[in-house]
């Protein structure tokens, strides 16, 4: 979309999260006038740091699901990043009513929203897990038929549905980025934060579940971010699938090794057993990306390089 | 699933449409006891015909969004047949609440409700329209990614990745059925439908949306339902995905044509012009059907000749 001629005013939903932090800051960065909606369920205004600062900053507190508070946000703006979400997989599949609430019911509310205020643009935070367990690897954007194996997952891509409807329906352009692993500070979840959790309780062990063979793919926030600005301005229209991830794996072995070190070396490492971490798990991740490197992009950080520098930014977050 | 050594009970959502009393009654037919859940909506008891009469026949007249009306039958119930919907993908798309809440929201509400009383397998009439405007013809259920063009679309969608869900985190089973352009008696909308009630009103012109060339596989509501069953005795476990159509095309030109021919002859058929009959019309649809011709299913009607009896039921049902 052509934006040089007007001023870029932006909605991040989830701004305060970890990701969407990390966005907002870019956005600020560009000279855009940037409105953060979350509820603070998840995210943490202290994410934003000096960004919440800055003169082109302004933060809603409001629910997704409250569709006359967040209204006024919509208006005027130029571009919609929905990256709002409950982040814990497992929570969700305690209660199927949460991401189906904190996601697909909530997708539903910001693209009405969008489409009254003629917002012309959306970029969405969907995720790898809506391939499911793929029989193909680095999975690419065209991997079907889509079964994800957790609530959050079918959330995913129940949203992604929504969008290509209310692109194709009601004049919509929009990007759909499924992300892998994606690691770096200020995450309240998520394997990284959950191993330095146990090591602060128990620094003895440290219990990793599953058989620590999961390999996935990691990737940096500040990787994720540049690739999402960039398929904004070069991203097929009226809407695209772009996935976002390494070329590398990480394995649960490696990163729990990686944080016990980190931590002085001293920890036994005891796997639970089993292919799965749990309930919902996707044991194997890995993306093909060539259609957003085909667009330019590429990661600064390689999938070790971005544990390695989410672990360090992790420790500091959490003073440990 | 094994089903030789216990009473089939099965619940079927929308039992009272055109494609479910056709369900029922081979439901029936094979002994199974049968509880038709419908808000006759669009349904209407009368499409069941004998069918409600026989003493393995229950029918409740509740709306899927009250859990507490509808939970009941599911108790000691064996299969789930989710066919409810809004039936017409037009008026969906004038308001994206009708299919969000009668779509995924109830999709929601009855897989809760198979999760809670334990009933092992769900069948769900899922759609082509997920394909969107595919680039492959016939198009495979491996093809990806799908971004639907219609709110009907979207949340059919939606209710297949919730189904994915539920089966890889609950141990349900279920089948997602895509259906070609599905017709028979007792249908409420669709294009035959339509065209006869214009003739009706209009004798002299027939108005055709669209140029008339949208292409599309026609499969009669019988052949629709035999490859159902089949599925359900032979289907992938956990969850597979299943196209259902015929293997040829029938022209939307073809239809009027057929449909004035039936009426006496005499109207004249006018293109209102553009290849897409609304907006959310998909003009061309073929479904690769080799995954359910593979467990042993074959249709006996052509698309054509679907369409030529359709015509002829529809007709006795409206006296025409």
């Amino acid at each position: 979309m052509p934006t040089e001629n007007r001023l870029r005013r932006a909605v991040v939903t989830g701004g305060a999260g970890a990701i969407g932090s990390e966005l907002v800051r870019a956005l600020l960065a560009e000279g855009a006038v940037v409105t953060v909606i979350d509820n603070l369920s998840s995210g943490r205004l202290s994410n934003l740091g000096e960004a919440s600062g800055h003169p082109g900053f302004r933060f809603l507190q409001a629910d997704l699901l409250e569709p006359e508070r967040i209204r006024p946000a919509f208006k005027g703006s130029t571009e919609l990043w929905h990256l709002a979400a409950n982040p814990d997989i497992r929570r969700g599949t305690m209660d199927p009513r949460l991401d189906f609430d904190q996601g697909t019911r909530a997708t539903l509310h910001v693209l009405e929203a969008a489409r009254a205020e003629k917002v012309g643009w959306v970029g969405f935070s969907s995720s790898s897990v809506v391939y499911g367990l793929p029989s193909v690897f680095p999975t690419p954007e065209t991997y079907g038929p889509l079964l994800p194996h957790s609530q959050y997952g079918a959330n995913k891509l129940a949203s992604e549905a929504l969008l290509g409807a209310f692109c194709h329906s009601y004049g919509l352009h929009a990007a759909i980025f499924r992300f892998a692993n994606i690691v770096g500070p200020a995450m309240s979840h998520g394997i990284i934060y959950d191993f330095l959790r146990k090591l602060e309780k128990t620094p003895e062990r440290l219990e990793v579940l599953g058989d620590g063979r999961q390999a996935k793919s990691y990737l940096a926030t500040t990787d994720c971010v540049s690739g999402m600005l960039l398929v904004r301005e070069r991203g097929e229209s009226p809407v695209g699938v772009y996935n976002l991830g390494n070329a590398e794996q990480t394995s649960t072995r490696q990163i729990a090794e990686k944080v016990v070190a980190a931590l002085g070396g001293k920890a036994r490492i005891e796997t639970t057993g089993g292919e799965r971490g749990w309930v919902g798990d996707i044991p194997r991740q890995l993306l093909a990306t060539d259609r957003v490197r085909g667009l330019g992009w590429a990661p600064k950080l390689s999938s070790d390089a971005a544990v390695d520098r989410a672990i360090a930014e992790l420790r500091a977050d959490l003073g440990l």
